[in-house]
């Protein structure tokens, strides 16, 4: 206990320093951790082409299977993920055989996948317009720009909705990805 | 207080019924409450159109004002609203401005808007492919089907954010629609 | 895709039922979660005093470390444990080994422990004035009698914190127990 | 858009920053705002105390609504108030009128009411032994010491559960205070 002059003396200060707990306990999602789980996905995309360049098909499977299990939450459950280059009946890739299909292609059951991350990237560049944290979950939204071994750079518009574990990792719950919509052409006579 | 031989005789049943609190208090959303504020979304569109083709753009416009601070979150802060239609540097319409001008045009700052719920919409129809629920808020995505009033159908991939108010309101915090890509073109000599 | 008709027929039905996603996940704690959780504590109480009226301190103890581990959540962080009968300086039991020594007493780094499961109880009932649900945590208000085998009821006032985890199972963060303040004695004269 | 040479230089970096979102709305709470309304609530019983003293009790009873709207969750639901002195019938005041009659008394339905925030504090010390974080919500417990205007300081064990409203001011939903429990006295003979 403290003394009691001291008490008193305390509650005369203004703007005395909070004291803090001894314990704090947090269960919310950081922006940094947000930030972290999308460099890891950024990073992911480059290993998988590098590997395909430099190792094959089957190199770039085991990465991409690696990547998808760290940065997805597919052992958690459905995760609502529609791919930039997916079409009906197949657009949406809620288990992580669909995921993989469509990032390194080679299943017979998604005959129209090529492979997304088979495509030569050696930078990828997430650029959030705005985050949302909400307890354990975020969502993103911004530009991703993918820049290919020939320096050519596509750009995507891309949603993001991430969840927080029991063990601190983050992993994406969803993932909307569009091409870019191309502005109109110019009214003629203009 | 129970008297002790009914607290006894209750301990000895299997399977007794779990004896409710007097009050429950729940903070999260609800399945029900994320598809009724999707319908309110479908009928708004139509409302706009149907407006607009009575009446004419002012009317339109007041329906849309309406439409859009219910349903969506924009008096609470920036909105995650990345449109179907809508190109760089002005994709994302993070502010109340940018999506009425989306919805029914007329703003010379975004002189690419054609006021996408001015097209004579008729019927809309969100199919859910999943939603999750994550205290207050919710993602959810799937396929919406827009007829207008000749029957042509215009499918759209979206993903959705919610977020239910301390009022018990439901709004979209993040709306992420794309044309829906169309399968790639059988390889000649197939 | 639905014909035409049908979707403009469906537009016209007043109170036309919602239509369901495929999945949905919830990852919020419910009302019959909380309940339950509560009853496997009441079990769990009298499970260790009738171990302990029957195969003495050893068994009983084994049989409260089996209760703690899936009752309260040690292994995930410090509870906030003040437990009915507890003093300073060893008031709040944030670790594991308080919350046992605690229940049955026996460990010399707490010498005013004297077991506070091990006083014959045969029934526990919770009786929550109120709970509120947020997202994957709870927290309850309540009364709660123990019975011994002769009878006799004490009644305390608790407070409890509930966590979902990623399981699916549901522990305790916070327990404050304390005994019922009986009421003041009339004044002399009345 | 970047120039591509600076996107290939930036992907060989390592350690580059993360680049931050251009906004980042977060919803949940902290450990900052969970002590501001703690050291409110303190201010708030000294307050009502030194209102009573100065100035009688009516001017008490309105310091003490002003407190109670400010730092309790009434005007939102039930609260999960269960005070230090109150006892059965009476004990759990989960509406204002409960909590009010607590602090100052002077409720004919509340006979044992004597005014807790009468009492002559001159300062309250809230020693948190640990805070849990969870989204909009927060449970604390510790030690909270009033000292009265003889410099005599009374102990109890407080538990407090707190929302973030969508306006950000956080408020109490759950308090659950009890007196301390004194150490059990020797055994005689030691």
């Amino acid at each position: 206990m403290k003394p009691l002059n001291s008490l008193i003396a305390t509650a005369l200060l203004v703007g005395a320093p909070l004291v803090h707990a001894q314990q704090v306990i947090s269960l919310n999602i950081t922006e940094e951790e947000v930030l972290s789980s999308q460099r890891q996905w950024e990073k992911g995309l480059v290993e998988i082409s590098t590997a395909y360049d430099a190792k094959g098909h089957a190199a770039a499977k085991a990465v991409a299977e690696k990547v998808i299990d760290s940065t997805y939450d597919y052992s958690y459950g459905p995760v609502l993920f529609k791919p930039t280059l997916t079409s009906a009946p197949q657009t949406f890739r809620t288990d992580r055989e669909g995921a993989l299909s469509y990032f390194v292609g080679g299943n017979p059951k998604y005959p129209n996948d090529t492979g997304f991350a088979l495509k030569g990237w050696r930078n990828v560049d997430i650029q959030n317009i705005a985050i949302y944290l909400f307890g354990k979950t975020a969502v993103s939204m911004g530009k991703v720009h993918f820049t290919d071994k020939n320096g050519k750079i596509t750009s995507v518009d891309k949603s993001w909705g991430f969840r927080k574990d029991d063990d601190g990792t983050i992993r994406m719950v969803m993932h909307h990805s569009s091409l870019e919509v191309p502005p109109p052409a110019p009214a003629k006579g203009k």
